[in-house]
């Protein structure tokens, strides 16, 4: 009985794993989507987001079951519940991926992103990748200073939200849908770091067993 | 032992629809804050959400703790579960409304949106009135044809986005900043629409056991 109870909670892992690496390779198609004006890679992700969605789904159910069959409690009752919370948090960043990929299609064979902003949003997505690499091993590893590190990328994807939109208002203002686009990306990226610091911090709060500030 | 359990599971509902309350009013007060340059309220709003963060750490609390000590199988599991990600629903369109107060207070004392667009956010803010209010509705009645109705309201939102989209990109440009907030402003209201939905969904998943199509 144990046993079987141990393999349900290590298979909401394996999913939320799995999940969190979908997620990443979308975002990162994105980011190529976005920077390369490659429609066929947006395509790809825009496709995977269902498959994203239908895990968070998967999770819901197999968490669901878990807790009906196997009713966990104390530590075990609050990984469950926590794998819930960051499944849905890992479907908003396959949604994000998918709103930068639509974007990238949106304007194909045009560049969403003018050549002046390439640079920072070069880093953003780069940021982004690794943050969503980070994020995975932390689930598998429940690596607790891996998980604070992911804080750090976060400082240094907010200067550059913030830059982005000091050129937007500094600079001559280019055509008003190139305005539009970089605005939502911007913010697309920055919720992106945002949603991967707070799987970083449940994973924290797990580990070391009280709620790391929010 | 059957009323302690059913009470606990009442209590989770009326979380929800009092956390529901709180949302809508937010949401209420942030659109007159950005309609009306009113600094007062779009403070209001900003402080309003921690209390919808904390609201929904207690959901996430008793919905373990339930578990914990209950331990509901079928449809009452399905309901604490439920319960959970509308929690997580509902402290996102919390943020949504804290986002309009803060591009309100950025501005003042001037308006964030320009005088040809107010009529249109002023249908969005409308709209986002009446679905705040019938989700809250739906959440304590569990009304069916309610929470079809939503549906309805958000093809009307998408319409107005649509119209926002149109009007930027068809003018002459006004300066950037004003681009900047329309743009963000224009997509805050559109999501916060889809989360009402997503309420709505849930809730019709709940009554009628199937899920409606997402």
């Amino acid at each position: 009985m144990r046993d079987t109870y141990h393999d349900a909670l290590d298979s909401v892992t394996d999913e939320l794993v799995a999940m969190s690496r979908l997620v990443a390779s979308m975002m990162e198609r994105a980011s190529a989507a976005l920077l390369e004006a490659d429609r066929e890679k947006a395509e790809a992700v825009i496709e995977a987001d269902e498959e994203i969605d239908s895990i968070n789904q998967e999770v819901e159910l197999s968490t669901t079951e878990l807790i009906a069959l196997q009713q966990p409690v104390a530590t075990d009752l609050r990984i469950v519940v926590s794998s819930m919370r960051i499944s849905t948090t890992l479907e908003r960043m396959g949604d994000l991926a998918q709103h930068i990929a639509k974007t990238a299609r949106m304007r194909y064979p045009d560049h969403a992103v003018p050549p002046e902003l390439e640079p920072v949003f070069r880093e953003m997505a780069s940021i982004a990748d690794r943050m969503g690499g980070q994020m995975g091993e932390v689930l598998a590893s429940k690596d607790v200073d891996l998980a604070r590190r992911i804080e750090a990328d976060d400082d240094r994807m907010d200067d550059l939200h913030r830059s982005v939109l000091d050129h937007l208002l500094a600079q001559d203002p280019g055509p008003v849908n190139q305005a539009v686009d970089v605005t939502l990306l911007n913010r697309y990226y920055e919720r992106y770091a945002d949603h991967a610091v707070s799987v970083a911090r449940r994973v924290i709060y797990l580990v070391i067993g009280e709620r790391a500030a929010t």
